[in-house]
């Protein structure tokens, strides 16, 4: 089944629904004509239908190995990392300086979208390089920045985050890993580190490790934490990899899907590394690879949602079945149009959404504290709702295709396998409500009442030409909007426990919501899926908030005892 | 991680909750005392904690295989398949006649369930031979009764299914198989059937496989169906395997889950058949076994929600994370105790639906009409529900372990990828629905009401003790009995858009019932486990509603172009 980047969607959001126009309107970006942007989004798809789709069953099928040490990947993985490096498509969102294409965050993500739809495994390989470029960009020193950021944006050298040891995982604070200063300038990293994603391979020239550790007098917790910059190749005086740093890959896990990306255990032997940004601001730096890396993560499961629902449409038309009306195909079964109406609708919903959260990313960039605030709220919600769908699509996937679906030959039950990983990864979902109700609500519920106004705003315009569509919206809006000021009136220990149906419930208020904007910019097809949408399932953030509002005491009343057979 | 088959929750719904003395009470299960129940429970756990779940991950790692052309089984699976024969699971349902224990269904339900949640793959096998006993018993001649069942039901031959073909799935009327009439009494059958569980193993001394064809004289659709029993070998005049039928195992397929249990293709040529039942009812004996099949496969999977919520509690009270209070275990976090409590929670509610259905169908046989028409409402809720809830338990389990959860060696994984075919076999859920809303409602919705006023009733009668919880269940129960009238109103053709959330609206209000009771007639653990369905659960409820009462409409109206990218 080929895979279709979703090119004219990404079009029509950019242009009539999220409002890309006011990016292009900025100076950082004055260069991005609608040509340019035609062009990227032909270009890159081109590439994704071609090149790296045809890829996707083959990771599957042939999984990264590790042989004596060395990482052997999938077949064609080479020539399609090639392509994707050759396109320039690792360093798009790259400043200039260095050789990148200086891209906004909107298109970065269009991009990421469907290269993750067309193969994730291999995708999630440039999507780290990414977040390396841009903390390196932030935080390295000029030295740093001008030996590793050309290689890394043109896709030479590959980067890889380590955050995790066995005792650290959404807890990062309690890592163990040492950085001892060497004497010359350098420190000697020591300590194991798991879950490393592409944390080798045998296509780049080199692989540079970005590792979290503890100086000797960092203290305990996140705060005495520090990023290093550890290549696998220690780069000689002219910059080219030479001598064989002390790390290793010690094992490659056995997973239940993204079998083509290699996830390792790494052992740090007095490895020599270079800090990256002040000692003890890890996290920091750090944190400016994770925000963006969540967007990534939300865009490349609404890539596997895209994916999903095209192999499920394809099927549902050709698959005949009982007495059916128009060709007999299943598609003309009501249940199965409702399945696959929901993928799409969701697809959409949360493509948008991630779309709305790079926007706001890019008019932060330019200044805009309000885009700043909104795009930190944004985050979490990208990439739950975003991971969310990119599971449940894929899960609806497999329902359409019936038997076929559960014989992996289809394909269909691979998105599911692959899309699993994105709601744990880069923090996992329960992290990002927690994120959302806590960190991203210090500020009162500003900036959610913020975007909440601008909902409402969209709902009231729209009332004259499509009431039945804009009430339900303006309504779901009120309801988020009394929610919040409950929510934040709440002490921050007892908001956990409603985090993720709030997440949930604003999720589906802004799938509405676009999907309104989508309606009245559109033509019929746009209307008619906002009116599924808006009519059979905004009325899931109902269900959401009576559970927030059911308050913590539900949740934390049952004991251990009680979750027990 | 081992399973503890949930003896002690089977015991208190069977007393406590669905009022299982009323089978006990009937003729037929007087022998069934209390002492009794108390064993077979007791019995059946021992066997499922100590012999079948051991086998579970061995079943999926190392998969039923096909060498040239033999079925090789997993490794143990025949040392658990003894053990499930000699303890007379196999034929616990079946009449004392030939050999069975003649268990209520009720019972029946438990047992199964356990071995569902030990080993999911393996209990299939005995799941199909119990379905075949109990379509002999309904419909063979005494001569092929007295000749299979006796083998059956001691386990020493197993039975199959073979419905589906290529072409023909849920439409089992499209196959195209063909048995002619051989002049000895016998007939000789010529087709493919796909999809066939268990079609061979290298445990039974023999397989009897139940086939759907056509004769001769059959008419097109499902009119013209008839039954056949065709074994593998021959059985000898002394009705000892004897020649060798011809029909073969083409190929096993590569699957998703359940690698244990091997999935066929299956080649008749000419093989020797014996009719079961009238000429042309082949449907009507086929639904025989396709009703307790459906409460079967509802039953495993709930077998599998359990296994998975023991898995995912262990796993958070023993790993350590971040700052949360009490022990430091992640069990102390808000989001992971929250999902860990939907979990608990959705497995009772799902376990009680397919209790209730067992008990019904034990009633229906006793000869009362109306338990006969709710174990005809509650086949298909128990089917989907239960499958529902093995998978979305499954999922959230997978979540509890964060990014172990990922890693195939946990066994988390597992429970998802076997429980998902589960809403696919023995008619999909989208089937399951539409008979719901189709067959089951031809009663005008009687059933349904008559249903519905008994909750209505519970929920007054528990008022005076726990207004806060059952004031929601009555409220829900009268949101169902308006949507009942609403759907019997509507034009058989436009219900089915509907189908799938009014099932689900069904299932919400059927776990809050009998959470409700579990509350009143419970101690303090079953109240907060009801407050957090209720609460936190129930609500869900209303969104499905919005979603049928919505009408066909905002389905219908979209065409394959509208759901394309």
């Amino acid at each position: 089944m080929p895979f279709h980047a979703p090119v004219e969607d990404f079009r029509f959001l950019l242009e009539k629904v999220i409002g890309f126009s006011e990016v292009t309107a900025t100076p950082r970006h004055a260069e991005v004509t609608p040509d340019v942007t035609d062009a990227i989004l032909t270009e890159a798809g081109r590439m994704c239908d071609g090149i790296l789709a045809p890829l996707n069953r083959a990771g599957d099928l042939h999984p990264a190995r590790l042989e004596n040490g060395v990482v052997r990947t999938s077949p064609g993985y080479a020539e399609g990392y090639r392509a994707i490096a050759e396109g320039g498509w690792v360093g798009m969102a790259a400043g200039e300086a260095h050789g990148g294409m200086g891209l906004p965050m909107a298109l970065v993500t269009c991009v990421n979208e469907m290269m993750g739809g067309a193969c994730l495994a291999l995708q999630l390989n440039p999507l780290m390089t990414q977040a390396e470029i841009e903390a390196l960009e932030a935080h390295a020193s000029p030295e740093l920045q001008a030996l590793y950021l050309p290689k890394l944006i043109s896709g030479e050298w590959c980067g890889t985050m380590n955050l995790t040891e066995p005792q650290a995982g959404s807890d990062v604070g309690a890592l163990r890993t040492r950085a001892e200063p060497d004497g010359e300038g350098t420190y000697r990293i020591t300590g194991q580190k798991i879950y490393i994603t592409w944390a080798d391979n045998d296509f780049s020239d080199n692989v540079a490790h970005m590792v979290l550790a503890r100086l000797p007098d960092g203290a305990a917790g996140t705060k005495g934490i520090s990023l290093f910059l550890v290549p696998k190749y220690i780069p000689d005086a002219e910059g080219k990899p030479g001598e064989v740093n002390s790390l290793r890959v010690v094992s490659l896990e056995h997973k239940l899907g993204i079998h083509g990306s290699p996830t390792a255990v790494m052992e740090y032997d007095g490895a020599k590394g270079w800090l990256v940004g002040e000692p003890h601001g890890g996290m920091a730096a750090m944190f400016t690879m994770m925000n963006t890396a969540r967007l990534g993560v939300g865009s490349q499961a609404v890539g596997v949602a895209e994916a999903a629902t095209q192999a499920a449409l394809a099927y549902a038309q050709e698959r005949r079945q009982g007495r059916a009306g128009g060709t007999g195909a299943i598609v003309e079964h009501a249940d199965v149009r409702a399945m696959l109406a929901r993928m799409r609708a969701e697809t959409f919903a949360a493509r948008a959404i991630t779309l709305a959260c790079a926007k706001a990313i890019d008019l932060g960039r330019g200044g805009d504290a309000g885009a700043k605030a909104r795009a930190a709220l944004l985050t979490p919600i990208a990439k739950t709702f975003g991971t969310e769908t990119g599971i449940n699509v894929a899960d609806l996937g497999i329902q359409v295709h019936g038997g076929m679906g559960f014989i992996e030959e289809t394909g269909a039950a691979q998105f599911l396998r692959d899309a699993r990983i994105t709601a744990i990864y880069e923090g996992t979902n329960g992290i990002q409500a927690m994120d959302l109700v806590g960190r991203k609500m210090m500020d009162g519920g500003e900036a959610a009442q913020a975007l909440i106004d601008e909902i409402e705003a969209g709902a009231e315009a729209a009332r004259a030409e499509i009431p039945d569509l804009a009430e339900p919206v303006w309504q779901a809006a009120e309801t988020m909007r009394e929610a919040t000021e409950w929510l934040v009136a709440q002490p921050m220990a007892e908001r956990f426990a409603g985090a993720m149906p709030y997440l949930r419930a604003f999720a589906r208020l802004l799938g509405a919501h676009y999907h309104l904007r989508a309606a009245q910019a559109g033509d019929g097809k746009r209307r008619r899926l906002a009116a599924f949408y808006i009519r059979r399932m905004l009325p899931e953030q109902a269900a959401h908030i009576a559970a927030l509002r059911a308050g913590p005491e539900p949740v934390m009343a049952l004991d251990a005892g009680d979750l027990a057979p």
